[in-house]
């Protein structure tokens, strides 16, 4: 570890993710000598405040990775495939929140409450997993360790910031339309989104899953480093800003009840249990915009299989999702020795 | 059947649910000598149209239900209670969309495109299953009958029309107060809807589960007259005014090609195959709010588990989830002779 801190690089500041990476890091007081700001051309002129000076945005080039250190990345699949090698080879350790590397064999994926071992095998690439598949892992993990888990059948319930900034502006300027009785004007999402919900994220494929729900799949294997578990996903986008919630249900090895499975929750890092229905007392996604912990309420036994139990899992998609996972990584490899 | 139509009372006729049963009476050309549109004190002075004329609503009490021969209710479980055996004596069939009546062993629970004749076998009360009940059994009877089906694990993402007028009202104010910048003030639900969603529809019970869970398993068993059919639900409050949808993962006795499941569908009653991924097809509130028909869609083998099967199941929770299914009860009833 630099005691003067680390030369880190934002890819895709102005984006909704990239813009809360830097405000994480400073947030978490993360150690950064100089913070290099890299988008597109188009965001030249705009700067972000970290820690009480403007830093300009600069234009992501081949050259931008020259002394950098660490490099967080969320700019999308494309820029990810073509720049982060480049960053790699530049000698920065890239940690990656696009799709474009989660399931390459040789890039670990990583939530450092799960599996933060993986993280020290990378080769200059580690790759954050999908925010649906962080927040199920996180809460799903202490109970995989104690009493396994052979099935899994999630639906979420996904809010629209985690498509970015232009669909929060979607739903927004859409609910004024039909609260004014105008027609909702329709770029982003195939339905309108307002006072609506569709279960399309991401292409489908030819199985008829959505790219979201194979990810949900794929990742949570990787992570788990099981490639038996079994995992049906319906992933769908209700119009809520910050949060995604997930209603899981999952077939335990051994039996285990409600109350150890809170006990087991409770010592686990990263989760917090609200689970007291006397009180209205649950998860809703209001209350998890803003914090990083993935919240878990609604444990039950699920009667209609043995050893069913079933929850809802809430975070903030774009915190724990994606931005406050990236930072947790570099924290990791921190604390580790590893940067 | 009288051919000049018959006396029917709509009992909460000022209600979301009642006012709509008027509608679906007048749009159905359903044949009405002479409709009393019956409420609680505080509606007299109030209106509703029916084919061109306005008719007065008269305060419900124990005298107003002489001559009537079709009483629709639609006012809350203690009206029912204390009304529908008054209803029944005073010689009227009642169609009951509480839920005063569902689970009594004397009262058929009717669904017309899933159990018809169990309507025959009334004893003055029948009642309308649960508006997140209705759309699921429509949907699963067709696979049921051909395949069988072991265990259903059910999502729910329910509208605010569900809980009322006074709920949709609720949902539009607290969309501006966000908007506005301003705290959104909450009267009905236990936290804020609008931008939020949560997993608790009616009271929660010993068993983890909320009452709406539980009416999804122990109706859907009633209906389908299968005690031992297996079911987990968790139901969900969204910000959406009409339409219910449902994350439906089912297992069946006999293996069922999706194929086959779309073609058993679209020769069923009352369902409606909107399934054709290429093209956004699938499914939504949006589609649903104003139309008699069950929509589904996302028809896919779930791999995760021996002959499972995943659907998207989307329906006006209003209209088939209370007021058609009762009039349809009531069409059924004089098809055959008994009304």
């Amino acid at each position: 570890m630099e005691l003067n801190g680390l030369k880190v690089a934002v890819v895709g500041a102005t984006g909704a993710v990239g813009n809360l990476m830097v405000k994480v890091l400073e947030e978490r007081a993360f150690p950064v000598s100089r913070l290099t700001l890299l988008a597109s051309a188009r965001s030249i002129g705009k700067t972000l405040g970290f820690h009480g000076s403007e830093i300009a945005v600069e234009e992501l080039v081949e050259d931008s990775f020259e002394g950098i250190q660490l490099a967080l990345f969320s700019a999308g699949g494309g820029i990810s495939k073509k720049f982060a090698p480049i960053a790699a080879r530049a000698g920065a350790v890239v940690i990656d929140n696009s799709n474009a590397w989660r399931m390459d064999p040789k890039v670990p994926l990583v939530v450092p409450e799960v599996n933060p071992d993986a993280a020290l095998s990378h080769s200059g690439i580690i790759a954050n997993p999908n925010c649906s598949t962080i927040q199920m892992v996180v809460a799903l993990k202490p109970i995989y360790d104690a009493v396994g888990i052979r099935r899994i059948v999630v639906t979420t319930f996904q809010a629209v910031s985690g498509t970015g900034k232009r669909a929060i502006e979607e739903l927004r300027a859409q609910v004024l339309d039909v609260m004014q009785g105008r027609e909702a004007v329709r770029q982003i999402y195939p339905h309108q989104i307002a006072f609506n919900c569709f279960p399309h994220i991401g292409p489908f494929l030819e199985n008829g899953f959505s790219e979201e729900e194979m990810k949900m799949v794929n990742e949570t294997r990787k992570v788990f480093e099981d490639a038996k578990i079994r995992i049906c996903a319906t992933t769908v986008r209700i119009p809520v800003i910050y949060g995604h919630s997930e209603s899981i249900n999952i077939e335990t090895e051994k039996p285990v009840s409600p109350e150890e499975v809170r006990r087991l929750l409770d010592a686990a890092p990263g989760v917090r249990v609200i689970d007291d229905l006397s009180n209205a007392g649950y998860p809703v996604p209001l209350s998890a915009a803003g914090t990083d912990d993935t919240l878990v309420g609604r444990i039950r036994i699920d009667p209609s299989v043995e050893n069913g139990l079933a929850m809802w899992v809430v975070a903030d998609n774009i915190r724990k999702g994606a931005a406050t996972n990236a930072v947790q990584i570099a924290e990791l490899l921190l604390s580790r020795g590893r940067l």
